[in-house]
């Protein structure tokens, strides 16, 4: 069943390195010990640097989308109103969250494969002076572009203190692109353990700006599982209220040595040429890619699927002649575009087999074509 | 940091096999693939018969506390009536998380240490004639005493069709301890993979009712991370609507195959049998236990500690010196009682290993006392 060649290429879960994997296999720990306490401490603190924050990030048990709602149900009350800026499917998911919870929710929408122009979310402040909240997305997962968050964010902040708060969902993001969250004024940040991490999926990672902790203290959304008071306060003795996933806290232990040991820079660096190599052999083969060039992202592309190329039999193809998983689109983009996830654990000679892959199947799907 | 020979007896995270890390470490796959697919539909299939259900169990990425609370936010609405049945911690949570999402909570208590009586909670539901849903803790992990679940299930559906719905929490329960869910006539029920289960934590398992699901269509409390109709629609395509934790999936996969081999019935005897002899060793070390004996738990076993032992020094003295890790107290127990998890992967040579490290640091912390 389990193809142990296979160059996992969507857009998460993303591959895991042997060591972070036996990592996640260690002998169970009490989550009320001092073990755990170690590793979760270690956890914290390497992730400071990549969020670019001082203070400690939180870690919740579950899925990224667990801790967008945690995002939206510890600093909102209902009826609150809260701008969501959306340019895919995430952006759409933030937003829904949010209107869910009992916020109003306004909808600034661009197209999708392009980015939000700053001044766009300057002209909706303008016309809604009540927003409590911006809600956005660093790099949209769906269609492979990353917004400008620092252009984005001091537009946001205008407004001095009295601003709305910025919540950034940087869960393809953060630990592959750069991302200052204090020098950005960004006052939720979000991440995954299954991205740029490296690690098994399970782990949800998010960080508060002072006015964000503000904003906690008066927030009446209803909440217990998620609520970030009670994960500080674990926090400090190096625990969590509530039983961590405590083999993909191990595994962010083993992932982030890794990462430390390479250099923050050094990953960045990677990232982007990994995301220059993939752009350019994809146009080599022919393909298109969705976004606007100005403003793709180097942890997801999106490639068109030629016309008359059907999508899930190249997909299929790609899977079992070349174990080759790459994700398909979502939402109305289903058939017509294909992702490439190339964040984490990626090297030239991921996007060597990659490309060959693609380069293969095309050539099947094309002599297809023409019977 | 590790102790590769602990004997870890905590009330969860249990034990993991070697075979069950093995497969939690197992190459990350896409979890929208057939390989995932092939593994959660097994899971599902395994978990049925330990939940005693013909309808699919549903796959949640969190910890057990999670799990509750999706329970409560997709079967009630703000201003639902309920009555929480409380013996210790868990129950208390249960009440908490039900008042923190807007139901006025009764609250039925018993001594801890102590099972409910079914006749109080048919008392108390004629004394509160409009109970949407009876929150109820199987096995309290706090105090170590297991309810009469079928005699207190038949009592709440005492009123047919209209009969309040039953929520039970079987996060320390299931798998271990007999549940029969369709028999019962229970309505919610909820696991945690790092309970019964021998895997890492990070998944909730939850199961649900005909009743369960016509609440669920009319519920409002908001939800959306949580959203059962959600995780039931991925589920018949063998995935779920948000990244799974893969890892404990596959981890879950292998152990149900351990359990299914060595048979439901005799898991559920091993359990009384480890039961017993835990018990009646601690008896032989002259300790006390916490629980009223008529209503043990066979899964969790709560020992008082002697007056004039101090409980943090006996606790690491047994974590430093005997490589036995048990659980404190929790709440107003903290420093009187010490709790031992049996549940999972326990044999009787872990059962000798826990008696003689009580039996040593027993004998330090008398010989520090008379000094």
């Amino acid at each position: 069943m389990q193809d142990p060649f296979v160059n996992l290429r969507v857009p998460g879960p993303t591959p895991v390195p042997d060591q972070v994997a036996r990592a996640a296999a260690r002998p169970m720990v009490n989550h009320r010990g001092p073990e755990f306490a170690a590793a979760m401490t270690e956890v914290v603190e390497g992730l400071k640097p990549f969020f670019g924050t001082r203070d400690d990030p939180l870690l919740l048990t579950g899925s990224g989308t667990g801790a967008m709602e945690a995002a939206i149900v510890n600093v909102l009350s209902p009826g609150d109103e809260v701008l969501a800026v959306t340019i895919g499917v995430f952006g759409d998911r933030f937003a829904d969250i949010a209107q869910a919870f009992g916020a109003t929710v306004h909808r600034l929408q661009a197209e999708w494969g392009k980015a939000i122009e700053p001044d766009a979310v300057a002209q909706a402040l303008k016309e809604h002076r009540n927003i409590k909240a911006v809600l956005l997305t660093h790099n949209e997962t769906s269609t492979g572009v990353t917004n400008d968050l620092a252009a984005i964010a001091a537009v946001v902040r205008t407004g001095g203190g009295d601003a709305p708060l910025l919540l950034a969902d940087g869960v393809s993001s953060i630990g592959a692109l750069p991302f200052e969250m204090d020098v950005w004024n960004i006052d939720v940040a979000i991440t995954g353990s299954q991205k740029s991490w490296m690690s098994p999926p399970g782990v949800g990672m998010i960080a508060l700006s002072e006015r964000a902790w503000k904003a906690y203290a008066e927030a009446r959304m209803p909440r217990f599982y998620w609520d970030f008071g009670k994960a500080r306060k674990n926090g400090t003795r190096g625990t969590t209220p509530f039983t961590p996933a405590v083999g993909v806290v191990h595994a962010l232990q083993e992932a982030l040595r890794l990462m430390h040991a390479e250099g923050q820079e050094a990953v960045f660096a990677r990232h982007r040429h990994i995301g220059v190599s993939i752009r350019k052999g994809i146009k080599s083969l022919g393909l298109e890619l969705f976004a606007d060039p100005a403003v793709v992202s180097n942890t997801v592309t999106a490639v068109r699927i030629p016309a008359r190329v059907d999508a899930s039999a190249f997909l299929r193809d790609l899977r079992q002649r070349h174990h080759l998983v790459v994700g398909s689109g979502q939402d109305w983009l289903k058939g017509s575009i294909f992702r490439i996830g190339h964040m984490g654990w990626i090297h030239d000679s991921d996007v060597d087999h990659l490309l060959s892959a693609l380069r293969s199947a095309l050539q099947t799907a094309r002599l297809e074509e023409a019977v």
